[in-house]
């Protein structure tokens, strides 16, 4: 037989589909192409000019906001604010930072202090992580590794922008491995993130003998070991699982 | 043998493809399924509420755009202009007409009346229209019928939106049929719109015969006749290409 595809002969046990079915599996491709196409373009023309890259943009902006990285020796967000203020303001524009964020919308459509003066500070991030989370609020685009990510989801969960979360919660999840999968795992029990939660336990309980000699480990046991608690509840509750799964094999066996 | 899609049984000349082409194509649709999703999601994202429809998205909105419809009895925006200020205003951000059209970032960056005064007069256009235009601008959604996207292509050429033009002129072109065929065809003309152009062309050399009886025909004689001179030249030049064809046909198969 002749394969309409690859053009290449093949034997009986080899076949695939019928021709019918091979007509229209191509038919759907094209239709979902052009849906791509389709769907591109209309992010493209969604997509604005970012005000952190296009300096025509910043022209309306109405916003400016600060990034107020955590310093250790000035812990609380108080009387040193002034000073702290280095790094350059990146502007941005109140209709866009409600559209995206429920907690922007709050602060902006209310008369408090941010909306009055058109400043906000953002405490806890660096400039690279404000600037990255704003042109983000512009394009759905980000240039991500893994700090940054980590980064970005802090600030995504403060703001509720949603999206970006899950963007980067994705992202993380697919970096998850045998070294990192502790750090990870309390991260994401910070952070509420599900699915990294369940991509770091997975890891996790593969690697559990050897688990208590890792540093990471020691470190989690002194900051949260309510959180290494659960690391071992899930495991033996899986331990006790595939026990049972065992015994209903082998008891059908018999 | 057997169908993996459809799952019936077929016949050697009913045969599609080989397995691992079967395999493949199943997993490229997958693909592109989790490519349609995700940018659907990026969609929502930057979709942004619609001051047309969001109140809460007007507290922010800096500019103002006024309809103001074509009236015969007075034909140039002078001095009439206050009285026919009539319709509400449709509230809208700088940015985001900056954004979406360089006519508009044009007459907003540079310090023309309508950036100090904040106020946009769009002649020769209906309140529902710029209603849809500026809505369109927020959401890249639109619910057309043909006079709505007559209107709205004018509009998008005129302000450069160029990803709302090719929406509008796909909508019409697949509305194109024997009785709109020569409107449409003066349409595209006017407003070089090639798709649509083509369209009502080969409509319109199919109804050649019965062409001069119409009185849409009769109407652009009068209007336009050199568009009309267009028509008849293409029709000729295709008639002469067809007898060509003809001819080499006849003179392959002798």
């Amino acid at each position: 037989m002749y394969c309409q595809s690859c053009k290449n002969v093949y034997d009986e046990e080899e076949s695939g589909t019928c021709k019918e079915c091979y007509e229209e599996a191509s038919e759907t491709e094209e239709e979902l192409k052009r849906e791509i196409d389709d769907l591109r373009s209309r992010l493209l023309f969604l997509r604005l000019l970012s005000p952190t890259l296009d300096a025509s943009s910043i022209g309306h902006s109405d916003i400016l906001l600060h990034a107020i990285p955590s310093s250790p020796s000035h812990p609380s967000p108080s009387s040193a604010d002034a000073g702290r203020l280095e790094t350059p303001a990146v502007p941005a524009h109140r209709v866009i930072l409600s559209s995206r964020s429920p907690v922007f919308r709050a602060m902006l459509d209310n008369e408090m202090e941010e909306s009055r003066s058109g400043i906000i500070k953002i405490y806890d991030v660096s400039y690279d992580v404000l600037r990255a989370f704003v042109h983000y609020m512009y394009t759905a685009e980000v240039l991500l590794d893994v700090q940054m990510a980590c980064d970005l989801l802090e600030l995504a969960e403060k703001y509720e922008v949603k999206h970006l979360k899950t963007y980067c919660e994705k992202f993380i999840t697919s970096k998850v491995n045998n070294d990192n999968a502790i750090i990870h795992y309390a991260f994401a029990h910070r952070h509420s993130a599900k699915q990294l939660l369940e991509a770091s336990m997975s890891v996790l309980v593969e690697s559990m003998p050897t688990l208590a000699e890792r540093d990471e480990y020691k470190e989690l046991v002194e900051k949260d070991p309510r959180i290494v608690v659960e690391i071992y509840e899930t495991y033996m509750s899986r331990q006790v699982n595939t026990a049972a799964e065992k015994e209903s094999d082998c008891s059908c066996r018999n």
